[in-house]
């Protein structure tokens, strides 16, 4: 019943939303719900069940109208798809506050993503521990990510530094970036970038707040 | 030729965009740039400039055809219609390692966002200072936002405390919420609250890799 999906026909702002869904089945799951129609997962989104129900559509047909989702199938079929059956190693660049925040957050290992190393170019940092990893020399990142298959690198560098790291990983063979450094990498096509800046989340807020005062 | 924006019809997916586009024109301004075309901004922004002439769109007609826009112009429009003609006051709740890396970015105060205070629960934390704040016990955030005028509050406690904490910052009248706790929030209607997921992030990274190696 379910189509192979062909994912580069999901629609860039659908894949955060796959990634929120996937949180709430999982908290479903561990509460021993068994089923959930696209009315209840809206609400406990604050989203809109048609938009689920188009997200969801996407990878073929999920539920049965008036049934609703099978909580477990469903997680199996975002996880797969959001590329969570399989592990990721990680390397975080830049141990400032950041960067330790990053390394200390539960989050990413309980969804498969593993942090396998961690850099920093200060000679005062070099070689402190961040959580189990001791902090590694930037100079070694190039060498470190080749010889552990490492797929993913954030980047909590300051802005200057960002271009000159970012190209450290991929030359390592990195192939997805998440970029928490205010400056916009150009990597070469095959390599993703997925660009957070928390300046941008703060003016989302304004925004509505002063939407509100108009 | 500006007509008057009505920002409820401002679609969602538009705002954080138009944070985007504000921070490159401010670099080109820096840069002395007068006039940009929807084009040169599509190209510094990896972006689609049917796209941005959509999201423009909705504030009027801004740019001339052939001619691009005025760079100053528009980032007088961006940065009004975005609420940052204005200052807005903001607490830090949970002086954690993100909490700290997050007073210290630099990106908030050049947009004005103002940390008036950052908060924490524990003995161990409360009285150290975070740049050039006291850090505030929790039991008095409720009257520190009532009195110091705070329109946003960061949370950056753990999923657990999260909820609390966001019940006393809106009790002291904070209207939005720009939350790093992976939990959501069920705020009363006039409040506006803004998730930032971090394995969301890292999600949408694992996504389009495993997308590649279909």
């Amino acid at each position: 019943m379910v189509n192979p999906l062909d994912k580069s026909k999901v629609p860039q702002a659908t894949v955060p939303r796959l990634a929120r869904y996937l949180r709430v089945l999982h908290r479903l799951e561990r509460d021993g719900v068994p089923k959930v129609s696209s009315k209840e997962l809206a609400e406990k989104l604050d989203a809109n069940a048609a938009q689920i129900r188009k997200d969801f559509s996407y990878f073929g047909e999920f539920g049965v109208r008036g049934v609703g989702y099978e909580v477990k199938f469903l997680i199996g079929e975002l996880s797969k798809c959001l590329g969570l059956n399989q592990d990721w190693n990680v390397v975080i660049c830049g141990a400032g506050k950041l960067g330790q925040a990053l390394a200390r957050y539960r989050g990413f290992r309980e969804e498969g993503f593993k942090l396998v190393g961690i850099f920093d170019s200060s000679r005062y940092v070099i070689g402190t521990e961040v959580d189990d990893l001791v902090v590694l020399a930037e100079r070694d990142l190039i060498a470190f990510v080749r010889e552990n298959n490492v797929h993913i690198a954030i980047i909590t560098v300051p802005a200057e530094a960002a271009a000159g790291v970012a190209q450290k990983v991929i030359e390592g063979g990195v192939k997805g970036i998440l970029n928490f450094a205010p400056v916009r990498l150009s990597p070469p096509e095959d390599v993703f970038v997925r660009q957070v800046d928390l300046s941008t989340e703060l003016m989302v807020v304004s925004f509505y707040l002063s939407q509100r005062g108009q």
